[in-house]
């Protein structure tokens, strides 16, 4: 039985995944706000604190404010990758409880002798615990307390230093300690903050239009012109041997021709399987001169790791176990009636081999965890049990804490976000087909407002090689640039399909979201330089984000009012609200749009002017209100990224008016 | 390791009180609608169960149906007082998968031999493990399956008893178990519908104002017309023996004069403490007699017990240590700098003798409990540690499940809530001080709609004898019956402070919510047939309550709008739909107010006229649409409740006509 002595009741602390179930994430350099429900019986002052650490290194502990409604306040900066746990401890504050009973007894006339008494001796043995000087020092404040002299005492009493003295070394025997203390999984900046580029490297043989299967050697060349662009991550579709049985073609026709490529997806052919690299993109050594020169470029290249195996995978023949049998002893291909995929086995995680199947697949990871990759984006993990990733990516992150994985599950929101808390960092999102004013608003707020936010990272995809949303077949460059600053300027991470991204690549087939002659099933050879491309664009988005901390986070989104439903605004800023950033976006790819827009006046000084600076078009403007007007218009720039002034200098204001 | 080939996720379960730290509430006869978010990996379809038994007896077993967004339900109803555990169970459902992909591939003209064969073995393995006839059936259904005739394999297949079959036998050797269960504190019903009647016994020495301190036996003879006017519970303040040192005068004066009778709450004498009766109410045999007479009427006597102590109670001598003793050697009495009650030593629960005290106060509860109280109403809980009502709370339903605590917490919502989740069975709450159509709305969709609901039952009083709000003093007779009605429609669980309340008694100390000359520390002899009063009124609301079972719970409540501010609306329905109740009140003591009702569509058929009965003017209408106007003159009646009867007949639709 705990000891009953200890009265502080500490509730609903935050961030905890369901109760603790799950660890909460945060990235390195972020804060981690902590908030609780802290209360005692009766009227007692309350002292609570926070206790933190890095990875089981020494706990270091902060004070918690208290804030309305009984809710206590305190934060820590994230420092190291890897765990962090964190605990929130309470007792009824003896001394600051005594304090408060002085001051209204001594307002209110009363006699204070005795209280005084009772505060020296409570000041005396706390002197016996204490150490030092500071042990003198509070043996005075208790002579003094105690003393004859009642003007004295009292202003013993109020001494700021007895109050700090007391704080450092009252007794915290009957204090409430959280226990267990809370986890966070401690990521990378880069869980947080990251520019993805996808590229299929058999499509680029180079920038100018060669036609032949690209190599990694080939995207060895061209990974300047990606890092140039702005982008952290290069992220390559899979890059295993493909199967030849079954291949599909182009357009993914049942019957392949000679000469068609296969999808990348139909894993494993008699080159090898998932630890094996297509020998039409060159060799492992190859590969690992890829990832080092990336990584010399400041650039991650990551891996699409997709579970599942062509008829050719040597898995099929080494562990037919692992695969689901019918009756007729053939295996089940992949199906979703009526389609039928039988170029693709699915792996049978209800086989009676399971723990040796899940370490197959762990070891997939860490093989190329020895390669140098840092970075996975997972295919369809929504297929695979749920209980397995929480294993796997368990496993890896205990030796590679900074290893990061992306989940691509489009698929229902209960199971999205279960797949976060099982671990991944990153996770697509809904965004894709998210395109008004009011989706936008209302997606990004259950994101950044509600529960999974602390756990479910979003990463913003205009389009994937899966997916040519309806918006972009329709709304030509201007479309693409409005989703473009969308992505990039709502969710601190996203990424595009590229080039086909940035040469606006927007032919479908009639009726379906998907590409024309989709480089999933053939080589697709551009011009890279293809007029009315948005390279510059996004090379200079790209900047304005890495110049902007306002813009490095998700969570500090703020949607401001407009007059106009085509018109979106938001503001973002950073932790030390030093950097500001309104971006402002047509929704309209086809017309010219005004509106006004409602600037909050917690954020802006109403009477006074500021200058914003338009970073996409480079133009600067003086704002004199909270309410300003604006025009967009599609065909010139769709979009406005203004970084705001807030806090002009007398001397220049009176330049601007000059 | 868990067996990794148990894919289903259940999350989310409801109810459950901050993760199953705490019980949720539900009282017997009550439906308990559980649900979980429930999904697994891939296409499968789920076999959802929920399990749950009363008092560790045999499980029972109930289906649980998919709702929208991955959300499963499932319900029993609470039949035994005491403990109810429920845990959700859920797998991939083979059998279904394997039906719903036949039906899909036959749908699309595909060949379906194959999955004909799977499934015949299937059922066959299925069959296997069936008992007596059944594996008979099933053993013929596989045959079927696996037969020649294409036809019949498929009819078998669609067959409905094979799908019951396949439910009861299937393997569910890979379900999920929600696991450890989660628990249900299964109350009596009393504790979700209740009306409560406090009263001094020292007061009423009869009904027609004879002037002399009342006792036990006076209040027996009363007790059958507290019966008649609908009340189930009469709630005694503190019946201990009253200390004289420092005794409060009448209005609460520090110093008495001779004969004063000092307040109930100073609670020990030389005649003893919490386990005695104040002599001048008679003696325990007088008090032990009430409470079998009250049970002989179907009443329960509920006790106030208050933990805190005159300076002449017997624990001050024989217990010093239970209380905090200042420097000087005094005991510190109980202080609000700068209000100081000298009458009052309150118990120190940092005492290191805290086993002994909690022992003690627990053993409080027992004492009554075996003079046959059953009831208890708690003096300000939550200024003793939340932890010991916890332990003694549990202590107590341990032996006596079926106890009734009701936590007498006027403060912040956290601490009220944290008493009802560590066991109170009701809690007091501001509805005492919600008066505008706004704030009723609002505060009971917290308590209705919001997480508390789980754990925290409302008692919903207009006065008590600390309280007489601002709006009764200046709202007259109107002003009493509007309370009344909203207190007995609005929560299922209610209590006045009588005759105090039916005789609309309103004078208060200037400035202040309390009452003038106030019967806490006074006898106060009434004539409980005075003129005016709305003993009536309050008679034929309780009755309303008894027949209408829309009435019996908190949880059905849905607001409905009206135009007017001052005239608030509201309807409840029984479980099973059959009795359908509006509640119509003017929140304007002073004028007439009218106002148009709507009600929503789904409860009532537009096209059909339908008859209202107005049970407190008894008066009935037909309503011919869902918009219906409506006068309530506060004079004459501020409140209507109407039983709606939905399911007219054709030949009593044309009776009102004729």
């Amino acid at each position: 039985m705990q000891d009953g002595r200890k009265r502080a009741v500490i509730e609903n602390v935050q961030p905890m995944v369901d109760g603790g179930r799950f660890p909460a994430k945060r990235a390195v350099g972020e804060k981690a706000k902590v908030s609780a429900d802290v209360f005692v019986d009766g009227h007692d002052r309350l002292s609570v604190r926070l206790h933190y650490r890095h990875n089981y290194g020494p706990w270091r502990t902060v004070p918690m404010q208290a804030k309305v409604n009984d809710r206590f306040e305190g934060a820590f900066v994230v420092e190291e990758v890897g765990s962090c746990q964190f605990a929130v401890e309470a007792m009824a504050d003896q001394f600051r409880t005594w304090l408060e009973g002085l001051v209204k007894k001594r307002r209110a006339g009363k006699d204070t002798a005795a209280e005084l008494a009772d505060g020296a001796s409570l000041v005396a043995r706390t002197a016996a615990r204490a150490e030092g000087a500071e042990a003198g020092a509070l043996d005075h404040f208790a002579a003094r307390l105690g003393g004859e002299d009642a003007a004295d005492a009292l202003d013993a009493a109020l001494d700021d230093q007895l109050s700090q003295l007391m704080d450092r070394w009252q007794s915290r025997e009957l204090a409430t300690l959280q226990d267990p203390p809370a986890v966070i999984q401690a990521d990378p900046d880069l869980a947080l903050f990251s520019a993805w580029y996808e590229i299929f490297p058999r499509s680029v043989p180079g920038l100018s239009g060669e036609d032949r299967h690209g190599t990694f050697k080939d995207l060895e060349v061209i990974l300047p012109e990606i890092k140039a662009m702005g982008f952290d991550v290069v992220y390559l579709p899979p890059i295993h041997p493909i199967g030849t049985t079954h291949r599909k073609g182009r357009n993914n026709v049942p019957e392949c021709e000679p000469g068609d490529v296969g999808s990348p997806w139909a894993i494993g052919s008699l080159e090898g399987g998932h630890k094996d690299v297509h020998p039409e993109l060159g060799s492992m050594e190859d590969f690992e001169r890829l990832t080092a020169r990336a990584r010399e470029l400041g650039l991650e290249i990551a891996l699409d790791i997709a579970f599942q195996c062509s008829p050719d995978h040597p898995w099929v023949s080494e562990h037919p176990e692992w695969f689901r049998h019918r009756v007729d002893g053939s295996i089940r291909y992949a199906e979703n009636p009526p389609k039928e995929y039988q170029d693709i086995y699915p792996l049978d995680f209800e086989t009676e081999d399971w723990r040796a199947l899940w370490k197959a697949l762990r070891d997939v990871f860490l093989h190329w965890i020895r390669l140098g990759v840092r970075v996975f984006r997972v295919d369809n993990p929504h297929t695979k049990p749920f209980g397995f990733w929480e294993w796997c990516l368990g496993e890896i992150k205990r030796d590679h804490p900074g290893t990061i994985f992306l989940s691509e599950a489009f698929t229902r929101p209960k199971p999205m976000h279960r797949l976060a808390k099982a671990g991944f960092n990153q996770s697509y999102t809904y965004f894709t087909w998210r395109n008004t004013k009011w989706e936008i608003e209302s997606y990004m707020t259950q994101l950044v407002e509600e529960a999974p936010r602390d756990f479910y990272r979003p990463n913003f995809w205009p389009n994937t090689p899966d997916i040519l949303p309806e918006f972009l077949q329709y709304s030509g460059r201007p479309g693409f640039l409005i989703r473009l600053v969308l992505a990039a300027t709502l969710s601190a991470s996203y990424g595009v399909y590229g080039p086909a991204f940035e040469l606006c690549e927007d032919e479908a087939p009639p009726g379906r979201e998907e590409y024309k002659d989709s480089e999933k099933f053939q080589l697709k050879i551009r011009d890279w330089s293809k007029p009315g491309n948005i390279r510059e664009h996004m090379t200079l988005v790209n900047e304005i984000r890495r110049a902007n901390p306002a813009l490095q986070t998700t969570w500090n989104l703020r949607f401001v009012p407009t007059d106009n439903d085509f018109v979106i605004a938001y503001l973002k800023h950073s932790d030390d609200e030093e950097n500001l950033v309104l971006t402002v976006v047509c929704l309209d790819p086809y017309n010219p749009q005004a509106a006004w827009v409602q600037l909050p006046d917690d954020v802006l000084e109403p009477g006074r002017p500021f200058m914003v600076h338009d970073l996409l078009g480079d133009e600067r403007y003086i704002w004199q209100g909270l309410s300003n007007y604006l025009r967009l218009d599609p065909e010139v720039l769709p979009a406005r990224i203004f970084q705001v002034h807030r806090r002009l200098k007398r001397e220049t204001d009176f330049d601007y008016f000059l």
